[in-house]
């Protein structure tokens, strides 16, 4: 079927429904940051496959929005089709609010899969057609009754995670979130976001790339929990682990009904940013709710002593992949051609020789000379390059482990790099050596503490247009974000910085066509000494790669940045050193030497 | 009368008027941050003399609320008297909300005089205890009819600032206001902050110790003014400048009766966070509103060329006085006795001799050794104490000039003082570099940079517990707080900076029972480059006082903050030896050295 004609049949069901506006949004029904194939209903429709993009179907039209990142990719991909481009942002391109607004008759209706739409996003649509009386329709998929071929939704085992990784059992975290809902009134709790479920179960699985949750619902009664999930993911074994915390089993999309059954004494606890319109919609109107964050973002950010050793451990097997990454590149890069997918499968191939990996916990990227200067570049065989002398390699990487989750990114020197670049390095450089020296009080935020990273490139005018960091889950999410540095106001850039937190220092710079520099290692909070004049916290860098010593102006630093490095890199050479060859040894020595 | 006596009275009136309870604030109609005699009504009910603090007044008790600060003070003012001290935010100790819950009976009438009650606290008030069924009675000044000596409204003449002072018309910056009334609708804008009344009609007085401002009501109309003022202050000069504007006069309290007959076409701009409680009751319910922020609050934060070239004029003229004074300080502590009092009337004569000089723009804190460990420290005849070498001495004034409001705070070595004196002088001084130095890109706020000030204290788990900087007005309030320097969330510190804004820097270290230090540079908010990467910003210190170089440890500045130093103090010569004696010129070359 052409994408013209998929239009046609959904015209056809929103007649059957009486719908005269349908909107198709990018989302699962998890408000997750990554979606499964079976979740690409906007692509399918449209044809387009951004990650980020809204359509809108009426009787006669057929629209796509998107952002600045994917103009080029969506002209190409819509063209051919009926489905007209929105270029969100751009003079006169009405937002998709707008054009709603234009295209709603009076006392029409507005459909959407519910499930895949926010509750701000859905309250948002009510509240500005009301006014011509539009109501919603929000219960049908009817993208899956034209999408017959539609890819199944995962079906992956899920595995569960020994306390000897979490260091908290699921009895211990559901007593916690339940001491949360007693302090705010609830009686129960429900979480649609996975890694929020996987964290609190202890479980894992694979049903999203790279992220390891599993597809599921969840509502947290005071005495028992019930779980929707497709419970041919769940061995026996698991079965009866969860069964010890009362877990119980339902079919994944019966919570939908289950929440229409609630009595009228329950408190719901949910959180409003976290949680489906349509199963918002289903809670009966006399159920009392509470509307807070999901109690377990701070709890889950915020790592226990297990998993920061477990971390820890994961981080020196990063490194050492690094470390013999660094080896092989700098004596191949002269000799051989290695292209940016070659050095990206080298990473990987060195990283899954280490105990306990698992698989990357994201997209690598993997982006030579003027590739680099694309913040979020992702190298395809159309676009593979070759790394060329003269310019830098920059790798953003990481690695699920038993341990943990880890993301890094070096950026390397091949062969001889000019003085401007070098200085642009070290710039970077010495931001994140200042934000991971810095001490604070208690009660600093990623907001605070940003411009310290960014300091020296704004002496200059320059600027990376990203956050400087964020939370990294344990062996779940790699953006995990309860906890930001970022110089903007955030809802997670606002909030104290915990002892225990793990978050990444990444600043960059990205010269347009030329080059593009991003240096980052992971820290963690850590509770300092505490004098008569408050608490003080600090940050440990946990990342364990050396920086290119090659890509460094060392005129440009200062004492205190040098001994800084030089004591960053000792520690790297001690831990890492231990897993290397001898040869491979003698070249760490060299590269991680005091300057 | 004694306390006691005065209480009873009104307690005669609370029955005559059926109130149960009535609370008395510090405050004065207008939320000024420091008030005149005659708005001094809780003083003169407890006997307290403190600035901050909340009588309660029942049938058979009273109570005064205040906070740290002052428990010794209230302690031995009160005594004697019935009032009983409820110390803030002491465990056990129960909120003015939390008692005022405790007395008041249901079906009760809770009251105060709405005019000294911000809208926020009258509304909780309202809201808090409206589940007894609680009335408001909000009209009546008790306290007015015990007080029967009360010191009259002060009518000190008025004013007329020139152009040449302010840079922008009265007509203008109305416009400018009705403008901001367009856009959201208004047409009726009522103003009771003086500083903002003053600015927008630029006018001046001294109703208030310290800061010029007018005792007055305003409310902007689209083609008029009502100005609610006692008509002996203005000349018929200014009667008739004023007119020009189409401003009208009215007695200064009919004001509450104005917006009573309030047209119901009217729409009303008022700033709830800046409105007395009185006023916005009597507005009529059937009269719409919009609460918004006062425009003149951004628009007077941001000075104008004219305004900024006098401002720079009138910190030369503090740099002079500065420059003499430690001319004369460190050539005399060692053979005269000089107390603190002896020093600040020294330095406010030297001011004084500066043209254009009109009156200390708020009470000069003169402290000597350990003093200086409290920040708001004041000298009276019994605290007074002798400079003695080996300590610091610390002091933190300011002049209104006719070219605007200076705010200065040097620290000075007395004699030798130890390494350790030194090293926590020198990392103050580090902190005020590094702002002052600072470049960022537009949209940054003080609580983004703040750390910037913190960062070399903080590395030695060492802080000052207050903002790094304040707004300051142009010939009005010291503390003009559009904007501030500070890592804590407030709604200031969140603002932008906008080039025009004058905001102190003013890192600190307070040792106690040792040592005190502050050093305070007002710098100005410029436009700087745009670059690729942004609109980038920086500020300019506009202070011109020597730091002294006899309180530093060089050692401990790197080459960039000596030469950071070195630029600064060369500007300061260059700018102030001019209007100084040869042997001055000599002294101060030394004291403005590179180092």
């Amino acid at each position: 079927m052409t994408v013209n004609e998929r239009i046609a049949m959904l015209r056809q069901y929103m007649a059957e429904k009486n719908i005269d506006v349908y909107v198709i949004s990018s989302a699962d029904f998890h408000q997750s940051e990554y979606v499964g194939a079976y979740f690409r209903a906007r692509a399918y429709m449209t044809g387009f496959n951004g990650s980020a993009g809204t359509a809108v179907i009426t009787k006669d039209a057929a629209g796509l929005w998107t952002d600045g990142r994917y103009f080029i990719q969506a002209e190409k991909e819509l063209s051919g089709s009926e489905v007209k481009l929105f270029k969100m942002e751009q003079p006169g391109v009405p937002t998709v609010e707008e054009y709603l607004d234009s295209v709603l008759p009076k006392n029409g209706t507005l459909g959407f899969d519910g499930r895949s739409i926010s509750v701000q996003q859905g309250n948002n649509y009510a509240k500005l057609f009301a006014y011509k009386n539009v109501k919603i329709a929000y219960e049908y998929d009817l993208v899956d009754l034209v999408w017959t071929d539609r890819p199944a939704l995962s079906e992956h085992p899920v595995f569960f995670l020994e306390e000897k990784y979490t260091g908290e059992s699921t009895s211990s975290k559901l007593s916690r979130v339940r001491e949360i809902m007693k302090q705010v009134g609830a009686t129960a709790h429900v979480l649609i976001t996975l890694d929020d479920i996987a964290w609190m179960l202890n479980i894992r699985g694979r049903d999203v790339r790279f992220t390891p949750v599993v597809l599921s619902y969840a509502i947290v009664m005071m005495n028992c929990v019930h779980l929707f999930i497709n419970e041919k993911k769940l061995s026996d074994e698991i079965k009866s682990i969860l069964a010890k915390d009362n877990v119980i089993l339902h079919p994944y999309n019966d919570i939908y009904d289950f929440v229409k059954q609630f009595d009228s004494n329950e408190v719901v606890l949910y959180d409003p940013a976290r949680l489906n319109y349509a199963l918002c919609s289903n809670i009966p109107t006399n159920v009392k709710v509470v509307e807070n964050q999901n109690p377990c973002i701070l709890m889950k950010a915020i790592k226990n002593d297990v998993e920061i050793a477990n971390i820890k451990n994961a981080h020196i097997k990063d490194g050492v992949a690094h470390s013999k990454f660094l080896y092989w590149l700098k004596n191949t890069v002269d000799k051989e051609v290695i292209t940016e997918i070659d050095a990206s499968d080298k990473l990987e191939e060195l990283r899954a020789e280490q105990e306990g990996f698992l698989w990357p916990s994201f997209g690598s990227i993997s982006a030579a000379g003027p590739h680099a200067a694309m913040p979020h570049y992702g190298a395809t065989p159309e676009s593979n390059s070759v790394i060329e002398p003269g310019n830098f390699y920059l790798s953003d990487t990481g690695g699920n482990y038993w341990e943990g989750s880890t993301d890094i990114t070096r950026t390397y020197a091949v062969g001889e790099v000019s003085d401007e670049l070098k200085r642009d390095y070290t710039l970077v450089l010495k931001g994140n050596l200042a934000l991971s020296a810095s001490r604070f009080l208690y009660g600093c935020t990623g907001q605070n503490l940003d411009v310290l990273a960014r300091q020296f490139l704004w002496q200059e005018g320059k600027d990376y247009n990203h956050g400087t960091g964020h939370g990294v889950g344990y062996l779940l999410s790699i953006h995990e974000n309860a906890a930001r540095f970022n110089w903007k106001k955030l809802e997670e850039s606002m909030r104290p910085l915990e002892a225990g937190m793990v978050i990444s220092n990444e600043p960059g710079l990205y010269i347009e066509d030329s080059h593009g520099i991003r240096i980052e290692n992971e820290v963690l909070v850590c509770k300092g000494e505490k004098t008569n004049f408050g608490q003080f916290m600090y940050l440990e860098p946990i990342t364990y790669a050396p920086i290119d010593l090659d890509a460094i102006d060392p005129t440009l630093l200062r004492d205190d940045e040098k001994l800084l490095l030089n004591e960053y890199h000792q520690k790297v050479y001690d831990l890492v050193s231990p897993h290397l060859t001898e040869e491979e040894k003698i070249f760490l020595q060299k590269y991680t030497r005091a300057i």
